[in-house]
């Protein structure tokens, strides 16, 4: 941790190096809400730093380390393995950071870091049987094509998976995203995708797998994304999405400030639910406190957001309306952001002020 | 102007409500000015209310108002009319506003509020034709799906052209994006490209087309979208787009802050210039003030940026690059922001702050 140079939090009005964070990275529109599958460039992006130009027709995936066999792959010797395509919400694990107070300054996402798409490519799996990995193997290193700094440190962009998490048959080295082939943001030519953690794990533009007999020590991997109660801890590495759920914010909103208006009467209010932990069983819709059962959508994976929906009967005045959902595993959201130091698994229950006419 | 709501202006650091906007609108990155194209997902985006839901096949285009025959358009009635494309650069008439210092509390971009596509639909002045405008025809008004409040009042998104520049035949009823059909972000199915002018001329979610003997009088047209020096002035109606330039920032970035760190030697500068009002003649590139002619790239059309280059020999140390375009009109990029009250039209010379090691 000694490389780390931390910031201090801060309360109130936010940064300039925020705002340009904020500018350079989307989030998804909470009306989006109402896509199964994000359309293309809807979709959330978290670039750490830019995105990098890849010449695909020069470029190959390297697998080596502690493998029987190296390997260099071309784009098209990838797309002649057998495909798997995958329906993945994927959210960033700093999502929720900026509404906590006080707040670790980074990018400063409110509610929109998430979405879902169906991702299509080879499973690691095969790639890493091909290669064949030797027994002292203990982490796969993913290393991307895009480099800078963080936390004063400069470094390529990598992230380690322990071999069993590898090993699952539905993490995908990816190359095209809602059967189109995959954006230069999103990764092109080729990304990790791993389903149900936090996109930190889904390592894009990669180049690079590596085998490895230790535990990686790279700052994407040892340093950053952890939860920390305080500064300088150890910290426990975020890994699987946290419950959460939102919902579309009904009426029609302000410019500035998106306060919104709804119209008196019956509305229906729909949103979506997911859990890196199990299936989501139940939804929880409130409106001024009194929290009611939604109703839920089928299922749509075991890896995608489900859909839920309540009846609201709107009366005239201010209200606050909430959700709050509960996975397989038995957890539920908090009514409160959860404390965390950089702002990381920030599931607190969404909060939508509306006023009804 | 008595119905519009002011913010007063602020300094230093950002309100929730900007960055509520940040997370919303996305911005190109700049390392996208290397496309000619910007591709989908990386155009940047400026939603005023939400992104409206619209029914492509029950969708149709109404033109009604002081015309000879009222219309009423399907998107397949559209499509077989003779198409056009046209490659344009659009830049929202905010870029720039939150680099200034006081700052109107607003979208706070602050340079990546532009980007470039091909843009494929029916110029408007067949659909006006077909209707026929009457003598007395003034404004010809385009009204948007969207629907929310600004400045305090309620209102679809609605802008206005006059005549003469509504038949202005790169004028287009926009259904397809860089050749694929029109993204819902983008305003699916139909919106308005107004090249040359900045983007809050080309509505988006197009509906109705009304002709009127009057100026019209909607709160994006009368109070929104003009150049003022104080408060309360009545203004200047933004129209076209200022010469502007900026630059890929070179080098690697640090994730937080984002300055860069470039090797010392012969370093390469690429950049876009663009302006509504004639083509780029000239761009310079500085070196800590020391300005010099760049190279300009072949123009890509009337309403399309053109790209421009410059060699750098980088020495250690750290070094503010800049630079600024002049047009055919003679406009010349200021080297500090315009002062404008809302923060409309900064076409201030970009500044990118290196370390050379």
């Amino acid at each position: 941790m000694s490389g780390q140079k931390r910031r201090p939090p801060i309360v109130g009005r936010y940064l300039r190096q925020e705002v340009e964070l904020a500018s350079r990275n989307s989030g998804m529109p909470l009306e989006a809400l109402r896509y199964d599958l994000t359309p293309a460039g809807l979709h959330y992006l978290l670039i750490h730093f830019d995105i990098p130009e890849v010449d695909a027709f020069a470029w190959r995936l390297r697998v080596g380390g502690l493998v029987s066999r190296e390997l260099s792959l071309s784009l098209d010797e990838l797309r002649r393995m057998r495909a798997r395509t995958v329906r993945v919400t994927l959210e960033c694990a700093g999502n929720g950071r900026g509404q906590a107070s006080p707040r670790y300054p980074s990018m400063p996402w409110l509610e929109e870091g998430v979405s879902t798409a169906e991702w299509t490519g080879v499973p690691l799996s095969a790639v890493l049987n091909e290669a064949g990995l030797e027994k002292s193997a203990r982490d796969i290193v993913f290393h991307g094509a895009d480099r800078g700094f963080d936390g004063g440190i400069e470094h390529t962009y990598s992230r380690s998976l322990k071999v069993p998490d590898a090993m699952r048959e539905e993490v995908l080295l990816v190359y095209a995203m809602n059967g189109a082939p995959l954006l230069p943001q999103h990764g092109a030519p080729l990304r990790l995708v791993v389903p149900g953690w936090y996109g930190m794990a889904s390592v894009k533009w990669l180049e690079r797998i590596e085998v490895i007999d230790t535990a990686f020590d790279g700052v994407q991997q040892a340093l950053s994304y952890h939860f920390r109660q305080a500064a300088g801890e150890k910290g426990v590495p975020c890994t699987k999405i946290r419950v959460n759920s939102l919902m579309v914010p009904p009426g029609i909103p302000d410019f500035f400030g998106r306060r919104r208006t709804v119209e008196a009467g019956d509305v229906e209010i729909f949103g979506r639910a997911w859990s890196g932990d199990g299936d989501v069983k139940r939804v929880e819709f409130a409106v001024d406190g009194a929290w009611q059962d939604a109703t839920l959508d089928a299922p749509a994976g075991p890896y995608a957001w489900r859909g839920w929906r309540s009846r609201w009967r709107a009366a005239v005045g201010a209200h606050e309306l909430r959700c709050r959902a509960t996975d397989a595993s038995g957890a539920v959201q908090p009514l409160e952001p959860p404390w965390d130091v950089t702002g990381f698994g920030n599931n607190g229950a969404q909060r939508v002020e509306v006023v009804v006419r």
